[in-house]
Parts: structure tokens; C-alpha cells; sequence
């Protein structure tokens, strides 16, 4: 089995810390991490760097920036000095990139959160430029555009990218927040034409879901049609990780290292 | 204050029954009301029809139908029928509309859910012009794409709409489940434009959302600009009710008198 393009996002196993998880997914063959910022808290991102090139483990990504829109300008301020410093985290780190959960805020419209959204990308991008990191912005699911995203659909973010048109500015798809969208080949295929297809989540979404955040489910286990996703992807030339990103609570409650073996069945048999 | 075109889902007052609603909503001089199929369980429609009519309340619609795909042709055959029969009890009842809530099956794509969604409709066509009854698609959120629509957006109801073609079928717009798309005004335009524009539904998102189904808002807790979309509907020259259609566990567990005077303030204030 090929474990060269499956990348695991640290919080996926999140009972583990860093050490645990690099361990692990070394052991077992993986090919790629994406660090996710708490996994990093007292450390030195340097020195995990090293401990993770040392395991022969990609650095993917680094786990979040974003959430640029607030009601107030200093409030707008202090997110986009947060996303620098999240760049210079994924320096640190040699991740090559960081995902942006782009943000929302009631009390604003979603075309004013958009707005604010493309001028903090524009603002950090200097930083970006300096350290030679990419920007993915994750479309995130119409449930969260309360407040965590305004930018809830390929197209959306496309029109983002177009706005900002940068290099190192592109889209991070998750199936989990896309799988629903009647334009989704098309979208993926516009944003692969300008080069801006940077990631690709996995997942799964369960039927019931019963939590808004951490009820995602292992491939295989929900209706996404997983491998259908991936081939409107690879239809694209794609050839980066295949990255696995589960917020479970009750993933998160069983052995992770049986969890970590149900992963790689998973990724062999429904993606 | 104009309560002329004010409706009232039944659903809304769900510990009230179809009896105790229909003169709570008269005395109020609500002008509208949308009857849910479960408050005629055990009634004569015709006689409710009566009823409703004797105290001045419009009847807008009957919720609802739909439901239309399934892994078998037995069950779509059942669910075909069962549509037939909603139509007839809005016949009886003399509701002028049913509103459809168009299903999705897990197990089988989007894609084809929304063919069996058209399909199903086309086969109920003959027995909704036999009693001149207008079916609305409702585009349901996405989060809702797992089980219970396939149709998650303005411009997937507005396809199927045009791929039928028949002045008999239109679209109920709901503010919960479109108010996050970027694409909202111009597909109202689109249906407006093509006299599809149906029905006007509206309610509010909270942040924090804490359950799938039953966590709405009364307008005016939540996010939605909801006045900016009436106002988008309005531009169209629509001038059907403002159907207020609620789920909420925590509004049920209330003084229905007192939620039934909120409601008409909300109305008022945030509408």
C-alpha cells in the first residue's frame, strides 16, 4: 500500500502530542504531517521541524491562520499581526503553507466579512512573500458562516484568489465542506487552471451528524462520495497529500493507535 | 402594523393544536397560515379548510411533500404516491400549494438524487394540474444534503425548475437555508424573472447553532440579514406572505401565547 501521499493532520489524533504523533506516523509508513499551531505550543517549531525531516515525514502544512473580519479595526489589526506570525511559525517549522479558516462575524454581512477577508490576505502577504509561504484559504461549509467562514464555496474562494491574484494565494479543498456543491468539478478545475489548487482534505460526513464541530467521520464511514472528489482532483494533475483531517470526539475517546491502523485502511479502501 | 401578509406555519406553535391555532393567529389578525400535514392527523381537511377560511386566514400552503429519492424503484414509487395524496389534502383543504422538501438518499449521489427529485415531480405533475395545486421546491442548507435534499441551492432548484418547465412548479425560498449563498439576488432574479418565486419563508440563524434540526431563531436572534433578502424578494415584485416557519426546541418549551407576540413583534422590527 502507498502511504507516500497520505498526510495526517496532527489533530486528527489528538489525545497524542507532537512526539506521540511523529512516532507514530513514521512507524507506520506515513508519508506526511500537517501541524496543526497547538501541537506547537512550548516548543520550539525549529527544533520539531528538524525531528520531523529527521523522520522522513513531509511537512505539509501548518494549521491555522485566518479569521481576518471583526466588527473593529483593531480588532482586524491583531488578526493579521496573528497571521504573520503564523507564517513565520510555518517557516520555523518548513512547512511550506498555511491553511486559513477565513472567518466570519455576526453582526456584519457576509459580503463585508469577504471584503475584510481579501484585504488581511493582501496585508500578510508581504510576510508570506518574505518566507516564500503559501496561503491556502479553505472554503469552509455554509453551516459555518455564522462565524467561523464567509467564504463557503469553491466559487467563493476562487473569487478571493482572482481578487488577490497572487502566487502563493490559492485553495485548500476538504471534501467535509465541499462534497454538497452541484459546481464542484467545475470549480476545481478553475482553480487547478490558475494554479491554485494547494491541498486536499479527506474526511467524512456522517448521517446523522450530531455536532456542528467534531462529529466528522472516518472515510467510508459517512455519504461523501470520497473517491469521486479525488478524481475530479487528479483529473487536475494534482499531485500533492492526500491529507486526513477528523475532528471527533469519538475517534478522539478510542485507542489512537488503532484509530491510526483504521486510517490507513480507510485511505486504502474509500479514497 | 400590517399583519396582512404576516403567516404563521403551524409547526412554528407546535404545542397548539390545528384548532387553538387557527384562533390564537385570527384573533391576532395574522392574515396567513401554513398548515403542517401532521396538525390534520385525525381531521377532515375540508372541514379545517372552513374552518380556516371562516376566520379570514388565508391559506397558504400545505407543508409538505417531497421526499422523492431512495435506492429502489418500490420506494420512489411510494413516495410518488404519498405526494399524490398531499396533493389532494391541499385540495381539501384548499390550500393552493405544496411546499416540497425534495429528499437524498445516502448510498447514492447527489447527482441522482436530484434526478429521481425531477423524475418524482414530473410523475406527481398530472394529479397537482388535476386540482391546480402549485408545488415549491425548497432548497434546503447544505448541511442538510445527507438525508434530506439534494437540492441545496436557488440555482439547483431553479434547474430542475427549468428542466420541468411547467407553470405549476416554482420555489419557496427559506432565509435559513440560502442566506449564506454569494449567488442569493441573482438567482431570486432568475426565478422571479420566470414566475417561479412561490413562497417567502423566514426565521433566523443563531451563533451558536446547537442542533441540526430544532435550534432556530426568531428574527432578529440570529445573523441573517433578513430584511436585505426581503428586500431582494420585494425588488421582484413578489408579493405573497412572509411565511414565519420555526423550529425550536427552546421556543416549544415557552408560553406559546407570549411566543405568538414576539413572533408579530420580530415581524415588525426584523422582517
Amino acid at each position: 500500500m502507498d502511504k507516500s501521499r497520505l498526510c495526517i493532520h496532527t489533530i486528527t489524533t489528538r489525545p497524542w502530542s507532537i512526539e506521540q504523533a511523529m512516532d507514530k506516523y513514521a512507524e507506520a509508513g506515513i508519508g506526511g504531517i500537517t501541524v496543526w499551531r497547538q501541537s506547537l505550543e512550548g516548543r520550539d517549531p525549529e527544533k520539531i521541524g528538524e525531528q520531523l525531516r529527521s523522520r522522513n515525514l513531509s511537512i505539509v502544512s501548518l494549521c491555522r491562520g485566518g479569521f481576518f473580519p471583526a466588527l473593529v479595526a483593531a480588532d482586524r489589526e491583531k488578526a493579521i499581526e496573528e497571521n504573520r506570525a503564523a507564517i513565520r511559525e510555518a517557516a520555523a517549522l518548513g512547512a511550506p503553507m498555511v491553511v486559513l479558516v477565513c472567518g466570519a462575524t455576526p453582526g456584519q454581512s457576509l459580503e463585508e466579512s469577504r471584503k475584510q477577508i481579501a484585504d488581511g490576505i493582501a496585508a500578510v502577504l508581504p510576510t508570506a512573500e518574505d518566507y516564500k509561504i503559501k496561503l491556502a484559504i479553505e472554503p469552509l461549509h455554509p453551516m459555518y458562516a455564522g462565524d467561523r467562514s464567509a467564504v463557503n464555496t469553491m466559487a467563493s474562494a476562487n473569487d478571493i484568489c482572482q481578487k488577490i491574484h497572487h502566487p502563493l494565494v490559492g485553495i485548500a479543498v476538504d471534501v467535509y465542506h465541499v462534497w454538497w456543491d452541484p459546481n464542484l468539478a467545475e470549480q476545481i478545475g478553475i482553480a487547478a487552471d490558475r494554479s491554485r489548487l494547494f491541498a486536499f482534505h479527506v474526511c467524512d460526513w456522517l448521517v446523522p451528524t450530531k455536532d456542528f464541530l467534531n462529529d466528522r467521520g472516518l472515510m467510508g464511514e459517512g455519504c461523501i462520495d470520497i473517491p469521486g472528489i479525488r478524481r475530479m482532483v487528479d483529473a487536475t494533475g494534482f499531485n500533492g497529500f492526500h491529507e486526513v483531517e477528523i475532528f471527533s470526539d469519538r475517534w478522539w475517546a478510542t485507542d489512537q493507535d488503532e484509530f491510526l491502523a483504521r486510517i490507513q485502511t480507510a485511505y486504502r479502501e474509500h479514497c
